[in-house]
């Protein structure tokens, strides 16, 4: 038989990986939950119904189909299996979709439940999400989300408790140099009117978001053969460009909107933020007005969010925003605002894997390994192995009879701490061989002093 | 637009029941880990060529079979499309399948790193399956799998082990009153042997596995159809019979088999099961030899188990068994034996719901409500929040201003278990108004002392 092999774009998580994505995810739960998130899980299927149409014609595309179960070509069009229209055909034979994200299902779990929840409604999704994209370095077919959103509320507590959340995260993992980019859409439509762009700003908006990633002279390109004329392209790149503390870009900011419509909501709320953050006691550390931050999502309404790592070579980790109504896409006539946070999952890890911030220990499961020279020492190493495991020392014992050495071998590859090991001198005196799998070196204790040295 | 609808068979947990859930799985990791487990995750998604004939051909009928991405039609044999023969098309338009199980995933993982491993290979692995299975009452199309498998040893610890787990996760859970059923392959095969059934073990152990739902006289009837005679069929009901405790049926059973090639394995097994937990400091309490316990799989080849609860009418809770080759079935030449044990979490959940063993609280997130009367208080909750917080006390501030009837009903909603009113008042006098969500006492507190009393 053939070696098997992973569908592309998908991966197994080891021992290893598995500790260390335990970490990530257990901390960003418990910060979720710290701050009264609940937590949701949908099914990893959804009807197709509720999933196409809600990511545009290129979102559609990368949907994966699940065949309908059993004779599913039965009620398949005939013209369209004999023209093999693939397209066509798809929804006949295929009602149900793995989901893409995790927004989609959270808005049909809303709907769904309306009448049982209770509003403003704190959710955390921390689940697995798949698309048909090409699979690449650093892109898979298969990644987990982590998003937490509130709906049911405009104020603005949600979005300091956004950047209060994000903090907590990045502080726990022990990543320092860390900066939550914030901008706020109605800047954005400030701006855009400021330059007499109303009805194209999301034009300007997906220009603006490329700026990092493509360079200025790019997109400069770009708005110049859309028609942006170099007076107003010198005066974008002037505004997006303005430096200061935050308190020096929102006075500048509300200098510019100076008697306009657009705009002001915009600096009011993003200075409200802060000031929520002052009365709670916070600065606004690690908190950047970022005028040149547009995330492309066409759904966000106000406050945006980006949060980057100075000094390694990885994307955005987290990012948000808020937006008008959660539901809308359901046609739901009731308006549900919202603000939600994802943290990437995958890049946090690589974040943490080249600074080298998991803790020591991450990557092993049992703390101590039960050895023994032969049969009868095994059986005294069960009443050993007892003693530790009651103590809440996660602990085993090699199952086999073998050489010593094998044993130490094994352990050192389980990455465990200690090595106990026991033999008829060990058994006669009642002092136990510790050896300490980091450095080797070895000492003779009895029993209660091993537990108690491990506390 | 149509109200979304969920696929049939699939579920949404929402904040109740995923927080109830979360403390089962939590536990259950929990022990696994002591026991010296280590975390595997691998895609939902596996190659067909993988899964197909893995679990016999209801099983195929099961898979769950996800559509090619792009122009799946392309290559389809245009004969299959005019026929409509929707068996014969589905693996040239669906390469990949949903996972069916854990086991078969994990032997995957395993031939495909069998150099990185280190054996014995303990692993857990808690991740959900999919099955196109009709579904019904506690029969889902998605739910969770629990799986603690070792291989690579063939040492009785990793059993005793299992039933040590079993006792710790039960007991841990508050679920008193479970038995473990143990019996073993070898002891089924002595029975068929004295029976002079060799060569139909297997419909033997089928028939027996029915004996709990379809009860004594229709497995009568149907081994009497498969030929057995009257004698054998009183003979083998007389064996599965047997009353007394652990060392009379062994005694027993070993006197059954003298003189027989059959069955000395299993007692002898079982027998240093026992005795090995009694070396640990463990009796055989809530461990029952059940000779009457088969378990369907064609797989297992040693110790079976099944754990049952009294006194609720839900199935096994868990089960699990030793086999010779976890990847024979991908055709390795080399032995890899095994065995492992699988926690259903739906049965668990549903036990512990009917019990009323699920702790007080489970269902919330957040410990305290902060509510306020105006936007002053409210500024002055947020100190308060951020002092809570600091405190490692879970706690959310009610995000709008509006009547305080309506911020109490919003934390009795959300099973806070405290609302801490601020006004005009309590921001004068610095005692703030403590109220217990559950008797729906009050009381004035200072800060200070509202965190030490949280503690």
């Amino acid at each position: 038989m053939e070696k098997p092999t992973l569908p592309k774009g998908t991966r197994d998580f080891g021992p290893l990986a598995m500790s260390r994505r335990q970490y990530v995810l257990t901390t960003i739960r418990h910060v979720f939950q710290q701050f009264g998130f609940a937590p949701l899980e949908t099914p990893a299927m959804e009807n197709l119904s509720v999933l196409t149409g809600k990511y545009g014609d290129e979102g559609d595309q990368l949907l994966f189909k699940v065949l309908n179960s059993g004779d599913f070509l039965k009620a398949a069009d005939p013209a369209l299996l004999a023209q093999k229209d693939s397209r066509a055909l798809a929804p006949t034979i295929a009602e149900k979709g793995l989901r893409y994200d995790l927004t989609v299902p959270f808005a049909r779990y809303v709907i769904m439940n309306r009448h049982e929840i209770a509003v403003p409604f704190k959710r955390y999704q921390m689940q697995p999400v798949w698309r048909a994209d090409r699979p690449q370095r650093g892109r898979y077919r298969e990644f987990y989300q982590c998003d937490a959103d509130v709906v049911g509320t405009r104020s603005l507590v949600c979005e300091m408790d956004i950047v209060l959340m994000i903090n907590d995260v990045f502080g726990k993992l022990g990543i320092r140099d860390f900066v939550i980019k914030i901008n706020h859409r109605d800047i954005l439509a400030g701006i855009a009117a400021k330059l007499n762009l109303e009805g194209n700003e999301n034009a300007l908006y997906v220009a603006i978001d490329k700026l990092d990633k493509a360079g200025p002279e790019t997109v400069r390109k770009e708005l110049s053969a859309a028609g942006l004329d170099e007076d107003r392209l010198n005066q974008l790149f002037e505004i997006l460009g303005k430096a200061g503390d935050n308190g020096e870009k929102l006075d500048y900011l509300a200098g510019l909107f100076e008697g306009m419509d657009a705009g002001k909501k915009g600096v009011g709320d993003l200075i409200e933020i802060i000031t929520m953050l002052r009365d709670y006691g916070r600065s606004d550390d690690h908190l950047e007005v970022d005028i040149a931050l547009a995330r492309g999502l066409s759904y966000y309404t106000g406050a945006i969010f980006e949060v980057k790592v100075n000094g390694v070579a990885v994307g955005s980790v987290s990012g948000g925003g808020r937006y008008d109504n959660l539901t809308q896409a359901f046609g739901s006539k009731e308006e549900l605002p919202g603000v939600g946070i994802s943290f990437g999952v995958d890049r946090i890890y690589d974040v943490m894997d080249e600074l080298n911030l998991f803790p020591p220990g991450t990557g092993s499961t049992s703390k101590v390994m039960v050895c023994h020279i032969d049969e009868i020492s095994m059986r005294y190493g069960l009443q050993v192995l007892s003693s530790l495991r009651q103590a809440g020392i996660a602990s085993e014992i090699y199952p086999d009879t073998g050489k010593l050495k094998k044993q130490l071998e094994y352990a050192n590859r389980k990455s465990v701490a200690y090595a106990l090991v026991i033999g008829p001198e060990e058994m006669e005196s009642g002092l136990l061989g510790l050896r300490d799998m980091e450095n080797g070196s070895q000492q003779k204790l009895s029993l209660e002093n091993i537990l108690s040295a491990m506390k």
